[in-house]
């Protein structure tokens, strides 16, 4: 067995060589996802589908306790509707893929498979709301959409993935802004709460917002690499896509206006940005709070009297208050567990073998440091939930430390391009606002303005790319 | 006011007279769904969807407990892999929505939206299966499926559906087999547990089984018309998709051997099956452990000093345990209100007006029996617990009532058209296997066998449809 305990490490490419054949790597042989024979689409396994599953528990209660309601909205959208708002249908018609035939019958009129549901949902709105007391409308829908993209990889860009997505009616044009920053900070705060993720809340561009949107809002999160990664979003739609789908309602004076709206979505992108935050050459490093398995219990000389029993009383006795399986695998050795669980992520393994049985003791292991703890059994559960809050808080640190020491700061072109020629990472600069400067950006460098941060800082009065005056400060960064 | 207080009642059509009509105005009027402008879809809304994740919550919770884990596989799946299996294919191809175009790109092959996930399951399942140590594998999915039907309505039979579907792989027959059957035991120990739907579990004939299927049982519930709904199927496969897709393993003893599988699913369908179980001529009624809002505070005489206040406030005592909404509404009268929450099924109404408050106490009006009780505000908690179990037995036993009441034994052709002539409901009734009399039968009098019950008596020796040796005891009835 000896040759199987270095496999794994053998299994996953450096990531320091080469970052995405490693992330490869690692969403296959972890089994997060495997490729189905279906262009550019992913099986979402077991062990990740749980992590969706835990982003889902926790995000559905942020958004129910705000007053949001969940509902569900028709996967195929009839192609007249999706025509219906200008900018939107130019932002999607090229991407969606068409149901042309159903049953044997030819279609008159082609479906799209949604890409995203504004169009059926403001369908819906339109006969719905009449009143002011009618408004608010809160509502979110979890559900699958399809894009066909040209270059696919699992969780980061897949031609079906899972999402939510919530779409809201204000009467006010104050209240639906709002309501736009309210889930921008549901948002971020769940992911530095749950995902120990980072993030940098701010507004897009005109060029990089949301197809229909009048602003959009984005959390940017930095990968391992230096990467961005556009983690979740929010817009603020005015009242363009009431006035093309007709929603309208009499306000308190009795006359007609048309609704304020708003949408916002995270995506199973999401576990993407978990993997490439926080894996290193072992493999997954998940945070305690979404990981499938919290603690992974692994007897120790298996084969002496009541280890096994002693070491499965302890699970069960573990799982009243947290996720824990034990791995009581006959085929392997103790070192080949302990190989496989850091590979899978899971942030503490717990060792217990005769000799601590004798002694009232189990040994814990952190995934995220290698630490190891001798503790009493007595007080066991105490010592695990405080260990997965430090694991939490340290890999949060950690992601936030990255961060900062691939965060530069340019004044002009050249500090710019110097950057970039040897550099990745964000660069915080300041932007005059004009497009031709942020696609002057993008073509020589490769990078895209991440954001207008909400957290402005004075660099000066001059934009990086021209030279004119600025008074925005941006992020720059290559994406995802 | 006084005219709204009717309206509700004059808006539904009265269900003796037409329940199909009446079964459409309730489900609009509640706002369980909507239609879209999408050829046989429906929209879920909020207070559909909230009936739909009570159910989702239990069944998953029952799910994991017996082991099954969740995953997600792709929407899409191409022609060549629903070709694999020759009789699966014949039952969906006729009813599948095609995908012909993605993009701008023209598909060399069609994908067919799934009508169910059988065919891109086991291509994965035969990557993943290798070794007896690989097995069970106990999957279940939770997603959206399409099929191309001809007549629809909501809930009972839509272009679009929710439900589960689980796909497990066994390394033998008997396992397979128990795999089947403890799933039916779970589908139908919820039904009658959550849904307060008594079921008859038993086996679908050949003629009725899943397509590709080996076996198929199924759960049969009786509608308030008499009429059968097929409430949830598992199906045991045998070796037959294994064999078409190539999923094999190693047995301990190292030989290679196909492995055992079985599949099982429900939908959005049991919604309409609540509805038409329980509803009456003023609604909807819900069973209360998948009611959205258990119990609905009204305030009476709102307009005098701190009642409004008193009764927010018990309303957020009282959601420490239960599912709880008050209805504050300044623009309608409690008469309005009582018929408002009665039409929406809600099972307790909570009355509390001056005089109560005054006197410590509360008034619960129950919505199945119209019955009210005063009880102290102090034991409050306790009472509306007691009487949601109370509600939830009278409702599964009226229900069980009907079924009994509307069931009838025929032992000759004569009395069975004697029964469809008059009557509506299921027919006890011997049969001798052989498909001619299935199909005169269905011909004759429009019912199908919904099952060989598991629970067989003896009623004769001959068949009903031809008179000769007959062993089997079936359930007749007309479905939905």
């Amino acid at each position: 067995m000896g040759n199987n305990e270095k496999e794994f490490v053998k299994e996953i490419t450096d990531m320091e060589k080469d970052f995405a054949t490693w992330y490869t790597d690692v969403v296959l042989k972890t089994e997060l996802v495997d490729y189905p024979p279906v262009r550019g689409c992913m099986v979402i396994r077991p062990y990740g589908y749980e992590i969706w599953e835990n982003i889902q528990k926790e995000l559905d209660r942020r958004f129910k306790e705000t007053g949001h309601k969940n509902a569900y909205f028709p996967l195929l959208i009839p192609e007249s509707l999706l025509n219906k708002e200008k900018d939107h249908v130019k932002g999607f018609a090229p991407e969606v893929a068409w149901v042309t035939q159903g049953g044997e019958e030819q279609l008159n009129e082609r479906l799209c498979i949604r890409p995203t549901s504004e169009t059926i949902i403001c369908t819906m709105y339109s006969k719905w709301v009449k009143s002011w007391r009618d408004l608010p409308v809160l509502i979110n829908q979890w559900a699958n959409v399809v894009r066909w993209e040209k270059t696919t990889r699992p969780f980061l860009r897949t031609t079906e993935f899972l999402w939510q997505e919530g779409h809201t009616l204000h009467s006010s044009e104050d209240e639906a802004r709002k309501e736009t920053l309210k889930i921008l900070k549901i948002y971020a705060n769940f992911c530095e709460e749950f995902l120990a993720i980072p993030v940098i809340s701010g507004q897009k561009t005109e060029k990089e917002k949301f197809a229909g949107a009048k602003e959009t809002y984005t959390i940017e999160a930095m990968m391992h690499d230096g990467k961005a990664l556009q983690t979740g979003t929010s817009h603020y739609f005015g009242d363009e896509f009431s006035k093309a789908f007709d929603i309208k309602f009499q306000n308190k004076e009795g006359k007609e206006e048309y609704c304020y709206e708003t949408s916002w979505g995270v995506s199973t992108r999401m576990i993407g940005g978990i993997i490439m935050t926080h894996g290193d050459n072992r493999g997954l490093k998940l945070p305690p709070r979404i990981a499938p398995i919290q603690v992974i219990v692994i007897p120790i000389a298996m084969q002496k009297e009541n280890v096994l029993s002693r070491a499965m009383d302890l699970a069960e006795f573990l799982k009243q208050n947290f996720r824990v399986e034990i791995d009581g695998r006959e085929e392997y050795t103790p070192g080949y567990k302990f190989n496989y669980w850091e590979m899978k992520g899971v942030p503490i393994r717990l060792e217990i073998g005769p000799k601590d049985i004798e002694n009232n003791q189990c040994v814990l292991v952190r995934r995220d440091t290698g630490d190891k703890e001798i503790v009493s059994l007595d007080g066991v559960g105490d010592q695990i939930n405080q260990m997965l809050n430090d694991i939490h808080n340290t890999m949060l640190l950690r992601a936030f430390e990255n961060r900062q020491s691939r965060t530069f700061t340019a004044s002009n072109i050249e500090e710019l391009k110097n950057i970039y020629d040897n550099k990745q990472g964000f660069v915080k600069a300041m932007w005059c606002g004009d497009r031709a400067c942020e696609e002057k950006m993008k073509e020589d460098f490769g990078v895209t303005i991440r954001c207008i941060p909400f957290e402005q800082e004075k660099l000066g009065d001059k934009c990086v790319c021209c030279g004119r005056p600025a008074n925005k400060m941006i992020y720059l960064g290559k994406q995802y």
